[in-house]
């Protein structure tokens, strides 16, 4: 999401304690920091309405969220501390590009990828989430029965990701080119995702295994 | 698609050039029947819009169509007699459940899937055209390099479609959730498929191959 750029985001996320900081150091000891078994990932957070909700709808897993604007990551933190964050939640400032580093290899159990930038401009197609550059590193990171959950509102995008998935081998095992047709009370729903279900435009969902 | 009886079908299927009658014996003889060597094969041709259509945009390749209902057969193969059919098509009024009697191992190029019927009751799932069962028998027609193209308006019946290759080991080639969003001049729009597209509806579609 573009926006301008928020000038007290930087000092505030510096002083959170919701930020985790030293990303490296911390790999492999993720369950403790989130005092859970289950680690959720959410790599784009945006304004953070799906990490906040999910933390508190799924307690008993933990939840990290992935933002690298600054100015959105300082929104998402901010609307995090006000929600009387659970000890269940962590944020990193920082860009999935390094999320290999960050993490052990199989730590992770649920990776979310939700609305993501469709960067559409076919030059651009290495800065899509789902660019099998990146499945490659979220394949190191994930369990091995660990799984990847797709949610968008861009066609085209979704089309790339299913194939992506395919070429590297990856399991379909769920999807849908109309996720809101029924109710999911387990999946929380972002500001920014009602604005499509109001439109009436289709939220297209996959989710896939090693 | 559900009609009335039509008394004039039968007469009309035994006495058609275009309806081969002896199937089985048939087997690895239908290059020089349709006389090309490309052969393509709608099952579930309905009326026979696409079938009829697609004999003469690609004249190249053989196309055979495949229909179980009778009346619906009846039409489709009247209105290809009417269109001055070329001695590239021929048409099949039976149940696509014996199309591995009809056709020698790897003799298929491309099977077509538009608009089957989505049997939506979970106890007929295995009506559907893409259930593992009919797949098992187009995994023996088709060539090692064929491939299986599908279209439908029916969002349940595409989901249902996408796993059940998955599940059975078939690579996604190409995939749309919107098909109709740029032209395909190379395929033809049945006024079944175009019903939807004036109401503005999405076309899903999928190629596999084995």
């Amino acid at each position: 999401m573009r926006m301008r750029k928020l000038k007290w985001a930087k000092d505030y996320l510096d002083a959170s304690p919701l930020v985790v900081k030293n990303m490296e150091e911390m790999k492999g000891k993720w369950r403790e920091t989130v005092h859970r078994d289950c680690l959720h990932v959410e790599i784009g957070t945006g304004k953070g309405d799906y990490w906040i909700q999910m933390s508190k709808i799924d307690e008993e897993s933990g939840w990290i969220g992935i933002e690298k604007n600054e100015s959105v990551a300082g929104l998402a933190v901010r609307k995090a501390t006000e929600s009387e964050p659970g000890e269940n939640m962590k944020f990193i400032y920082g860009d999935a590009d390094a999320i290999d580093t960050w993490f052990e290899e199989k730590e992770i159990d649920v990776i979310h990828l939700n609305f993501s930038d469709p960067w559409p401009k076919k030059r651009a197609s290495k800065r899509r989430l789902s660019h099998k550059n990146f499945l490659e590193k979220y394949k190191f990171i994930l369990k091995d029965d660990g799984e990847i959950r797709m949610k968008t509102d861009n066609s085209s995008l979704f089309e790339f990701s299913l194939l992506q998935f395919e070429e590297a081998g990856w399991k379909l095992v769920d999807v849908s080119v109309d996720f809101r047709r029924v109710t999911h009370d387990e999946d929380a729903i972002s500001e920014y995702e009602r604005k499509f279900m109001e439109k009436g435009q289709p939220i297209y969902r996959a989710v896939w295994k090693k």
